[in-house]
Order: C-alpha cells, then structure tokens, then sequence
C-alpha cells in the first residue's frame, strides 16, 4: 500500500510543562502539519507513505526533513527552497484556558511553492490513495493551482482521494474556503470532516447536531453526511464530533457514511496529553481501515481508536502502531503490560 | 487605576515535576507573597500596581524584584536592606497527600523593616485602592506598625483599603492574629477571607457552613458575612470556600456581600497545576473589577473566574489578562484556538 | 523491629514526562525492584530493614547499592560480582494505553548468585521477619534454592515470612511457577497476591470476584482467601484487588484474612504518578502494621493507605513516613500544608 | 543620566549545551537585538536607559518586552503592532566550526514602523545620549528616515549621539551600507566599529591592521580612527579588534581616537560561554564611562573590561554591574568570593 | 556513489553535563556504533550509505533504526531479532580523569545474527565501497564467518574495501585480533588505525613513534605504513596519532601511505566536546575523499579536518556536512557567521 | 580504619551551566560542608567515615543526611534539632568574574548545637583520627566549646587530630579567628592551610611567598610550615597554593613538612568543572595517605592528586576512589577507556 499526502511541515515550538508563553525560558521543537502528520501515522501503520512539500535548505529545513526521514517517511520529492521555515507555538491550556496556536507561517518555503516543483504523474504512479487537507489550499499563492494538478493526476491515474476540510479560521474565511475547496471536491472520493466544519464551510443546513449534555443527535449528523455524499458523490464522509471538556479532557465521538448508511462508533473520554494532531490519526487510521478491506464499522472504530491514542502522544505525530490501535479496540483499558 | 499593596515577596523553591523534596535534585525557582502576587495579578489586568517591600541588595533580592518588573509591578518603593531574602520550599502533593509548604523566611529584609523606610502619604499619593493580607502583621516586628501607618494614611487621603485575612497557623495563634488585626479592622473596606478562616479568626459562630457532599451552606455563609460587616462596618464582605478533592483536583465558590445582599458565585471543579496564589488571583479580581465600577454579582464572578485561572497557571502569579478571565466568564470550555 | 528481604536490585530508566520510547532522548534513571522496595518502604517507617542481594562491582552497580543506602536500607549483605546490572525501561502509558515495561535483567549480578554468597543464619540473626516475593525464585538459576535456604533458615531461627506472589508472566509461565513455589509455601505464614494472581497461578477455582462495574465480589474473595488459608496454612492471606480506568488513573481495594475472618478496607480511587512499586508499598505497610500488633483491620487499611499513596511518588521506592500513612487514614483530603 | 536607544528587540532560540540544530528537541529562548543590549546594559550599571522600538501584541512580543522590563529598560516608548516577532536561530560553534546565527527577522513588527509610530521629540526630551547601531537602517522599510528622524531631533535638543556601525553582511550590501548610512553620520559624535568593518564599510585604505601573529598594527589603526575622525568630524572613534581562536576561546584588543590621541587598552584572551552581544556591552560600556567623565584611557578600558565580561554571560544582554566592571579592572583574575 | 558497511549499533548512556555515573539522575540517550557512525557520517557528506545491521524488533530497537534513517542511512538491510540491544554508558572524564566506556552489550541481536540473515551479493549489488571495523568480527559468534562472507562478495563484486582496525581491548585479547583478523587482511584495500593499534595488534617492530612532547616521529610512522602496505598488499594505510591532553582536550595527527609516498597531515590541537566517533569519522572522510577522486594529500586532509570536527558534535555521530569540512580547510578559525 | 569528622552540612544551591543567580529559573540542590566533604571522601576511598552534625528533623534536613547515607558516610551521631537547614548559593564565574558564594546559613540547626548533642567518649571510641575545620569554631554560639570537648576527647582516647584552617572571610575576621583557634592549636597533630590563611590568621611573617608568574617560593613557604610546626607542635604541616588563572581554570600545589623536611608535590593545571571542595578533598587525600602509612612524599601527592580530581567533580564531594587518585599518579592522562 502507498498513500501520498501533500502539505506543510511546520516547526512547533511549546512550552515545557504547562507554562504560558510569557513564562517560556526554553520552548520544545516538534515537527507537524496536518498531511505531515497523517503521513507519519500511516508510516508507524507500516503503509508505504510519502509527504510531497517543500523545506528550505537550512539546517532548520534539514531538521524538519530528518524528523519525517526518523519516522520511515518517504521524502523523496520534498522539494527545497531559499524561504522560511514554517512556524507554530502553542501554548498549552489549562482548567478554563483553551490551549492556544500562534502560527508564524506566512512566507514559508511551502507558501512559495511553484508548479513545476511537483511532477504529479511521476510522484503519484504506483500509489494507492492520495490524501489532502484544507490547510494546503488555504496557505494561497498557488497552491490551489498545484493541488488542482495533483487532483487532476489521480484522476488520471485512477488514485483514490481522501480531503481533511480541517477549516482554521486564521487561515481563510468560511467564503474564501469555500469558493476555493468547490472546484476541488468532484476529485474527493471520501471527506473528512468535523460535524461543525461541515456544516459551516460547506453550508449544510441541519439544525443544532449536539445535544445537550454534549450527546450528539445521530439523526442530524446522519442527514449531514448523506446530504454531503449527495451532493458531492462522495462514496464515503467521515465525521468526528469533538467536545471539549478541559483543556486536559475532552471526549470524541465519530460516524462514517458508507454503503448509503450511517456507522457510528463509541465514544471515547480522555485525559488528554497533546490534544494537537489528533484529527489527523483519524484520517490516517480510516484510510488505512479503507486500504486494508476492512468493513465501514471497523474502518470508523479503527479511525476513532487512533484518534483517542493520539491525545495521549506529545507532539502532532501519532506515534502509535497498528497494534496497538487494534489493541485498544480488543482489550479496552489494561494495568502496566510486563 | 492604581493600587498600592504591602508585603513580602519571597523566592519559592519546589521540586520538578512531581518529586518529593527527598527525591529533588534541583527546585525551580518562582517568587510570590500574597500582596506580591495581588500586585503582579492587577497588572496583568492593566492597572498601575505598586509593591511596597523590603528586599535585600545581593543578587537573590534583585532577582525577586525584577521578577516584579519583569510583569511590570511598579517598585520604586522597595526598600533595600542587608538581611536574608525570604525563602519558602513547596512540596507537590499527590492523591492522598497533601502538598506542603515549608517557611524558611525568618530574619528576612522584610521581617527587618522600619517604619522610617516607608512614606505612606508620599507613596499613597493619587492610589485608588491600598491593599493588605494577614500575613504582613503576621509577621511581627514592627510591620503591624507599618500596617498601621499605612491605614492611617489610607484614611488621610482617602483610598479605599482591603484586606485579605489570609491566616497561616504556622506564622501566628488566632489570639494573636484576633489582637492584632482587631486595631486594623475600622480602616478596611472590604474584607477578604475563606469561609474557615473567618469564622475562627474572628470568632463568629453560624454553625458548620458546608454540607455533606462539599455543597456550601449558603444560608450560614450569609449570615457570617452579614454579621462581620456590621460588626466592623465593612462595605462589603467576600468570602470564598475551597473544596479539596485531592492535590490535583478541587472545587472553588464564593459569595460577596455588598449593599445588603448576598451575591453568589457559581462552583468551577478543576484540574489544579498550581494551587498557591489562587486566593491572591480571587483578591486581584475583586479589586478589579470594583475599581471598574461593576456590579457585586459581576465582581464576585469576575474573582472567582480569576480564581479558578490561578490554579492552571504554574507558580504563584496568576499571569492572565482581563479578557482571559472574561472569555472564560463568557464562553466556558473550548478547544484549541488557532 | 528488622526485617529482612532478599531480591533483586534494577536500574529503571524511564522517558521524561509522557514520552514513547521511540521520541526519548534521555531517559530517567530510578532503582527498583520487588524486595528492595519493601525494604526502602520499610525504613521509610523507621523499621531497620535488609536487602539481601547481588550487584556488580562496577560504577552502575555501586549507584544501585547507594540508591538503598540513601534511603536507609542495610546492604551489609549485598554481596557482589562481575556480572551485569539488570535493567528495565519504563514507558509512561496514556489513555488507552497501557504503561508498558521492556525487561533487560537477563544475565544479572543476580541472576548469577550463588548459594555460597548468603550465610543466612548469620543474616538473619535477630531479624523479626523475613520478606519474599515470588520474582524472585522466578529469575530462575539457582535462586530457588537459595530461596529454600533462606526459609530454611528463618524455620529455625523463627522468624516469620511473607510471601507477596508478584506473579510476572513475561518471567516464567503459570505452571513453573506453581512447580517452583509449592515446596516453598508451607514456609509462609502471610501470602499477599493480587486476586487475579492468586486464583490463577495457585489454581483457586471461585468464579468471578470482579463484579460488573469493577466492583469486587466479596464472597467470593473471601472463599479465595480461606481456601488458600486452609490448603497452606498461612496465618494470613492479604488480597489487593486493582482496577485499571487508565494508565493515570484506578482504583484498589483489600481483604486481609485473618483470625478467620475476612476484613475489607475502603477503596481509593486515584489519579496516578507512578503506578510501579504500589504493590510493594502494600507489602511493607501489611509488615509494618503487623510488627506493630495493630489489629486485622488496622493492618489492612494501613497497608492500602500506603499502597494508595505510593501511586502520587515518582519511582518504585514508597517515600512516605508511618505518619503520612497515618494522616491519611485519619484525616483523608486536605489542602496546602503550611 | 539617561541614554536613549533605538533598534530591534528579537527572540533569540538556541540549543541546549553544544548540540547543532539538526539535534535540538529543545531550544533555549532569550532575547537580544544591537541596541536593546546596550539599554540592558546601561540598565545593569544604574543609567536610566530607554528602548524605543516596536513590538507585537501577541504573547511573544509581551514576552519580548517583559524581558526589557525585567532588567529595568524603560519600554514607555516601544509601540505594538500586529505583525510577527523578529527571530534568530543561533547554533553554538566548536572547534573548527563557527557559531552560526540564522536570521528569521524579515517581516517583523520593528520591520514595520512607520515614522508615526516615534514622537522623537518628546522621546528624546531630558535625554543625554542617543545611541544606534547599523543593524536598525540595514533592515529597511522607513526604519532609514526614522533614523533620520531621530538625529535631527537629538541635534534639535543637543543630544550626544554614538554610532556602532555593526555591519551585518546577511542583511545589506556594503555599498548599499555606505550609502544608507553616509547621511547620518554628519550627526554622529561618536563612532564605534571593529577594525574590518571600519575599512571596508567606510572605505578607508590603512592596509592590514592585524600583524601575523593576531596582534594588532597600532600605526594603522591609529590611522584609521584618525581618518575616520577628520572625514565625519567624529569626537571620538573606536575600534575594537576581535581575534578567534576558536568557538570558545579568543582575544579582544581595543583602541579610543579622542582628544586627537590613540588610546589603547590591554587585551584580554577569554574562554567564551556566549559571543553574541559583546560589541553591545563595549558600546554600553563606553557610553556610561563618557556620561560618567571618565578620561579616553578610562573610558576604553572601561568599555573593553565590559565586553570582556560579556563573554561569560549566558544570552545577549551583558548583566554586569558597574562595579563588575571595575573590580575586574582593579583586581584581575580571583578566586572564589565567599 | 554508495557505501555499504556492516557493524552494530548501540544504545549509548551518558550522564547530563558533567556528572560521574555515581550521581545521575538521568541519562542521555544516543546511538552510535562504529560502522553506523562511518555510514551516518557518509550520509551527511551526501553519500548513499547503507547499514548492514541486526536489531531488536522492541521499542529500542526501532529507536536505533530510527536514529539512522532521521540522518539518512539506508536501512533496508538491518535485519530484526528477539534478543536485546546492545548498550554502552559513557562517564564523561574531566582534568587527570578519563572519560569511562561501560559496555553492556553481550548477547544483543547483532551479536546473534547468522550468515542466513545477510544476502551479501543482493547487499552490495551496485556498491563502491565496503567499510568495516575490527570491532564486528570481536563480537564473536558467528560474526567473523558474516564478515568473510561479505568480503568475499565485495571480491566478487569489485567492491572497494576499507578495513579500521579499532581494536578494543575489552572485546578481545591482541592474540585473538590478530588470529581473526589475518585471513580478513588480504581483501581489505585501505588499512586505517591509530599508530599504536597497528603497531601492537598487527605486531610491527618500529620503535617509539611518538617523539618526547608528543611530536609524531614522521619516520618510523612512515616505516609502519609501509611495512603494512607491503605485507599485506595494502593500497593505502590511513594511521591516525592521537595525543591525550585531557578529556577535555587533545591534539591528532595522520598521515596517509599511498602511491608509495607519506601524506602527513597538518595537527589539530582541540577542545572536545564529545570525543567518541572521531576515528569513525575519520574513516567517513576518506572513504568521502578517495571515492571523489581527490589526491592523497587532499584525502588525509579532509579525513583528519572531518575527525577534528567530530570532537565538536554531541554523540557518535558527525553531523557535518562536506561543505563544513571543506570550510575549516579553507578558511580555518573564523568568527560567529551571521 | 575510622575517621570522625565534626562540620555541618549544608544544602547547597546554583544556577544550571553558567547561568547568574539574576538569571537562574533553576537551582540545582547539591550538599556541602568543609567536614562533610572530608567524610564522604573518607568514604569513597574506603575508610569508616563518621560526621557529626546537627540537622534539622524536616524533609530538608532528611534530604541532607540522605545525601550523607548515600555516599556511605555514618551518620548515627548526627543529632537532629528544630530549626532550619544551613544554604548556600553559589555563582559561577567566568572569565575575569569570579565565582561568588552567598552564605544565608546564620540560624541553622547546626549554629544552635549544644554541648550536651554530643558525647564525644563515645563518639570517638575506636576511632583512628579526627577531623575539624575552622569553620566549624567560627560559626560561634557554642560551636567553639563543642570543639574543646571533641579534642579533649581525642587527647584522652589517643585519636590523632588534624585542622584545616579554612579560613572564611564572611564568617568571622582575622583576629575573632586567632583568639578562637590559638587554644585548640595544641591538640593538633597536623595542620592543614593553604598558604595565605596560614600567613594572615596565623600571623606568620615570612614575605610574598609568591613569586612573579604565580610561582611558588619554595623556601619561604618552607620557613612559613617550620615556624607553624615549632610554634605549635604540629607533626605535619599541609600547605596548599592555589594559582587562579580564571574561574574555569587554575592550578595548585602543596607541600608537606613533616620529618623536618619539606615535602613538595608536583603541580596541576587544570580546567575547573567544580571548584568547591578541592581543600577538603587535599584534606581527605592526606589524612587517607597518612593512616595508609605512605611515606610523607607520598602523602603530598596523593593528597594533591585527589585535591585535582576535585575540581573535575560536580558538587562539594569528591567522588573518587583511592584506584583513581593513584592512577592519577600512575598513569597521568589517558584517553577514554574501555
């Protein structure tokens, strides 16, 4: 199996502990970005996974480049420029203070990326599944342009197609999102989604799909994803409802639309250790359930069983094996395993 | 605004992460003292907050007043001496034990201070607001004096006066901080206390205030603070009650008694990082939000929301902003924001 | 009061904070070990207490011999060799998944011990009590006869023996280890297991003791309990019932039967710090409280008071004192001690 | 005696101990910028220095101007914006391998000042000195014409003005160099620069000034301060010498052209913790021994005995006393002061 | 080009800073091996370096791998066992104190790797070059026979091969080195060893080489070479001369035998900031340098100038790119680069 | 052999790396005291070594005799009080700053020792030697009567007795330091100073005994240790010099009178990791050297070595053993071992 996935490598900078940036005498590097991040899950699954991006030359470039390299990511057509790294801080949160992301991104070696860094049909041949997230368009310059050409080759060369909407209001506006992701969603065979987004940036009207109490209203969320399905022709649209509890617990649920039905899988609650990153294992772990045969529940529990696993891994990437994902869904909580 | 406080400010020494003193081979350094940290609270929310202490030349009391710069206390009235600076050791609690402080502040600059090194009507002058704990007279020497003269020009010039009875059993017996405090109690406007303390320090009997299960009982809690605001003529009186669930975890109230009415708080359950501080944070939020011209059911909410910020902020400062404590009074939990 | 231990001494190394192994970068270097941490528990508790071992001569082994020392322990009796330190790494566990210890003690100092290396009539020469658990005589070699040659011995000087049956299944299986233990159990006077352990590796048919819900069935654990009394004749049989809700966070709960009668104590529900060495913990505290003639009851809740609080201290070592035992037990939940 | 200063103040991020970036999990946050360093400085000797610069809003721009604070710059005069904050990465060098700063500055807030932003007049009112560094028009924009501006306010008010040319070949050409800074150099009373950078910059022929060997040719570095003088009527010109021996090792030599005489300090040959900032401090500490009326042999031996000191300060600023200074001047190397 | 090499890598522990082993309270985790280091070193000079290995398939055994794929070795030939990873402690020495390697590597998964696990002639398809060192075959088991096996593919083949001699005295006695190593000798093309290793290992009678003052005496090291060239039929012999000033400085040397001429390098006198791997790294720039066609003179150059800067990298590995090699030979001892 | 040591333990506490105290987020906690010191050299070379001391009950004062315990120091006769630990914070230095100790040790359990702490008849029984510094007398209150009973003891059980003078500054002045030590000087058997101290307190006028370039006058020094030893009767004489190059490096030498022969040690130069405790390590080395009954020549240098390896030792104690310190001598420098 070789999933491609295009995007961003940024570098995170946080924190030790739970200091607020204004404490911060020392800030924690990782790496991450929304496709760099399903592409590392999909590698610790065993999946043959490439990132296609751009990274400048310098030795903060190289280090992004090498984190990838670590985790068994195919880095081969990250290409490399003269520009900047790509930079987020997060700030943890804590019992009534949300955690909070200050993106320094703008003229990065990613932003500036040209067409003709990318030869799609080389870079796609042989793959199985092409995966990309909203934050890519919404970086602009024209990476719409080029994701319209990455789009085009799978097409062209039969790849199955998978979107992440992951809408970032400091990104783009809902409008902008939009009249941007339109032209592209034909190409999508399954999206990926939280049930808010969904129905924001792609207008779906169907009513409040929480409850009170936080439960989700099932017939709602159905409703949306099969109006989605529809009018779309996606063959499959994932949901994640997420609620927030504290910045150290939350719970999660999810619902894949599939074969004109809607599967819904448990929820999870959480003690939360690295919330970031977590609706990119839930991308991974469907696509990997998808590429592996495995029957819609088992691909919605599979995407939902790494997504909560993801909330206990420091850093964007979940660091998790298949295993272990499918460890979670046999055994449930376990003491010390020796 | 600009309100002037009167204390120690001491270094605190606690272990990493979870270490037991026994176990610690190095301690963080933070600062804190309760007026210190009222301070440092009020000028995160914008006002123009002086310290009045007493620390000592060497490079420990310079580091402990640039900790005060550095989140822009004004400290033009520090007082510099030859003596100790102030020490406290905070050891972590876990469940089932408590976390511990261990005072090494005896013989401190402030401890040693004169009444000559403070000229209150020089230093009061154009202040809004004097604000004062229990632990300054708790002290002895000649700081109830100072106290003293400090009220005594708080009433010259008219600046309104709390007091925050914060009692520490380890610093003084209630007799003593009954005979001593009593003197001062006709200059204060607003008295600041925890349910206990109140009740015990200043002899008030209205019966056990909480119920079984933690819930408070307001109709006691009422009539303690009705009966100590006409009995020293208080303009208001507000009382907040902890509820400790173990050393991570609690519960946190308050009520304020203001223009003959009680005026209660809803109870926030939190995950605690820091606990220290959190009744300086709930002070510093009442003096604000007053100095605003707000409503009592606003100012009680305004400083326990404060409060409740206090215990995810690691050491003794509550480093949150004005609108940090109103999104939270607004918005209640969220997810990342980014 | 002196007790008398014999087992093996580990370097733990574990990641900081909650990293996997695989993102660790430098690891945290504890000391731990069945036997050791009953008997550092119990020189925290003012008890003069022995470690009977084997460690290398070289810088590792004469840290791990230092660890002890710190702590209190008597290590007269540790003899030394050429061989390795034995080691394990310890990985943090999240939601959903579980810690996880990675053994590397294959080929120890102590692995390697010889029966020439113990004169226990001289070792055990006014000892009160002499403490075993079954990972030892599970390393395999000849310790299980120097096992028997200990017991032997504390036959004839009368001294009184427990047995914790520390069942580990990565060590040896379930039949060897009944093969290996039998002839060692008419030794014992007190046998403390966990329930799952001791139905299983003594093979006590009693059905289910875990009700739905994590509840205990008590009946049932307690016919556990007499079974075992009855068929070795221990005086007691102590049984620690845990219930995993994550990897930070569970319950425990006890029965000590004794007198011919079955005492429950409380259940603790805790966050926890380090879930490693509590079952030490209960060990040393049933011994402690034994020695001291508390009563059944005493004796259990005791131990599962330190138990519960060896949970909130970072390492395998139980670095509590008999009173902070006591103050939990008496006085439960508190806030700041100052 | 108040100095006023003018630059940017940037967040400096760099790894632990000796590791290069391509190995940091972790990087170490200080700040630092030209002439923020020598306000710090001039802070550290008793001078009331003030920063006038421009800073985000967000949590790393308070952070940045909390740390001026800490160390008791006057940040009255730093305006907010909206933009990010500058940046560098500085990767510590060894033996054969140089420390290398890489530059993520562009765009900042200070990039984006506007003359508007700066009322010199009122800025520079009461002030005795105003000091700039060639870094602050090398990063274009206006920053030129405020420049401009704020000399012709220091020649209004009759503000002494110093000049450390500062050459950064990163950041401008050195024609683009002469010709931004020729304009203001008419305004100047004091020059500072090292050797190379005086001759190439300013294109003055004086041949090699360093002798094999790494001694100085005091001939023609007196010629080159003395043509530097008469060109730009300089009241003072001084140059340093900078010698390399390594990452961590190498000698700093410095000579003062004042009352037509070439006064030249010792030098000193220092194992080095932290290069960055060192010119800084012997700028600052040129300053303060002119304000103070020290003779050109003090003042140079003052200024040079600072940068000195500089080496052994972790971070850009140099937080040495004046008195520091002094008693290494007076007392040379000791042993341990207790 | 592509280099193959075979060797085993470890898990290396070292204490923060300073510390003895006696005092830490934690470890920092590396990788390193000398034959993983030669390959690392490769990869950063942009050579296609392949690790011919065998790891565990636990956690710490995909650590390794993955230390080697982050800096960008080939890995697709290390083989994966049951057994333990090899470890090394290393107590970093100071002033009349060495620093101390701690080996606990016995019975890893290199050291049971079998003939079957290796397809030599698939391995090596399309190499220039073998590199091995004399701590494989060491190891013992069937380790000698895998490395006949490879060399003679590397025969077959037309493979270059270099050989380090790297004798460790702990691994095995002279005697056993020189049995096991003499049938390997007559495929090897390139010999590299420090001058007192060939001498005693390969048993060369020349005398003293090292001349009072630590001086190399050119002479009777050029006899050595030659010696070895000729009976062995060597087409090169790399000697590298070590001298120890402390373990925080020292001073190398080397000289290169080829075309029937000594290329003596100039001497590197350094502060060192790790010093393990620097022999490795030497090898590394030879291989670099012969592969690339560079005369004899420049070979020894580039491999010592490459050894030099390997004392300046924390760990085993050199993380320095060509360029940086190539700068200290050019440029020598230069400032911050900014 | 037993060797009694009677000094108090302090906790100690200084900034990681090179960090000033100003600067310091935080402290690394490290345990000291000149007898102490003594002790746990004693220890690692093997010798029974007991300190006695005064600590106070709390975690701080257990965390201190851990340290103690750990080393292998008896500590039965450590007496334990109410009052607080004795600190100190240390500074490092850097070039041309020295390192700086603040003492904040007034007050301490130790200061408030009373006579009856201590029976010394028991103490010393089958001990070979006692140890004292003069820091001990000039802590004052009763500590100087505690010292006539300890060597009034030593005089009726024959237990030989050394002094180091150690002379502090900050504790008392020249003349306090005379009148306290002149009535303890007769039951010396062999002094301990360094050159200075011995000269000043003791007022002996015998000329610079330092000659330009920090060499020592042999002869004078010579006269300086024949006086002493007539004057008082002193077996030996120790005389040490230090020669500070900077704070991170330095050198020393020794000389031994005994036998009516000056003895002189070779001497070191040497970087500095930690320079605290190096007296008290040349104390140890002799008196370890000196029951041994090595010869007085090599005593010096086994005391001088040891006092070395010191300086290469984070922290006050000398953790060394007897095999390092003579293959010091042995073996001068060597690279890594293994």
């Amino acid at each position: 199996m070789r999933v491609v996935t295009f995007g961003e490598l940024l570098m995170r900078l946080s924190p030790f502990g739970q200091a607020r940036l204004l404490q911060a005498e020392a800030l924690r590097a990782h790496f991450g970005g929304a496709e760099a991040n399903v592409a590392v899950s999909l590698a610790q699954f065993g999946v043959e996974a490439t990132l296609v991006s751009r990274l400048p030359q310098h030795a903060l470039g190289q280090a992004a480049l090498n984190a990838l390299r670590r985790y068994g990511v195919d880095v081969r057509y990250v290409a490399r420029g003269d520009e900047r790294l790509g930079l987020y801080f997060l700030e943890p949160g804590a019992h009534g203070r949300p955690a909070q992301v200050l993106y320094d991104r703008a003229d990065s070696a990613f932003a500036h990326a040209q067409r003709a860094d990318f030869d799609w049909l080389a870079i796609l041949a042989g793959a199985d599944w092409f995966h990309l997230s909203g934050i890519t368009p919404a970086l602009g310059g024209t990476l719409p342009d080029i994701c319209a050409d990455a789009l085009a080759a799978c097409h062209a060369l039969g790849v199955r197609v998978s979107l992440d909407l992951n809408y970032r209001a400091a990104l783009w506006s809902r409008d902008t999102a939009f009249a941007v992701l339109t032209p592209l969603l034909p190409f999508v065979d399954v999206l990926i989604a939280n049930v808010e987004h969904a129905k924001e940036v792609l207008s779906i009207t169907v009513g409040e799909t929480e409850l009170s109490g936080g439960e989700i209203n099932r017939a709602r969320v159905q409703t949306l994803a099969q109006t989605l399905a529809e009018r779309y022709a996606f063959s499959a649209v994932a949901l994640m409802q997420r609620n927030t509890h504290s910045a150290s617990s939350g719970s999660i649920g999810a619902m894949l639309w599939a074969d004109d039905t809607a599967h819904f899988s448990r929820t999870y609650t959480m003690q939360i250790v690295d919330r970031v990153g977590s609706g990119d294992a839930f991308a991974a772990g469907l696509i990997y359930a998808t590429l592996g045969g495995q029957s819609p529940q088992e691909r919605v529990d599979f995407a939902l069983a790494a997504a909560c696993l993801a909330h206990g891994i420091e850093g964007d990437f979940n660091l998790v094996s298949a295993a272990e994902v499918q460890r979670l869904l046999d055994c449930g909580t376990e003491d010390v395993r020796r």
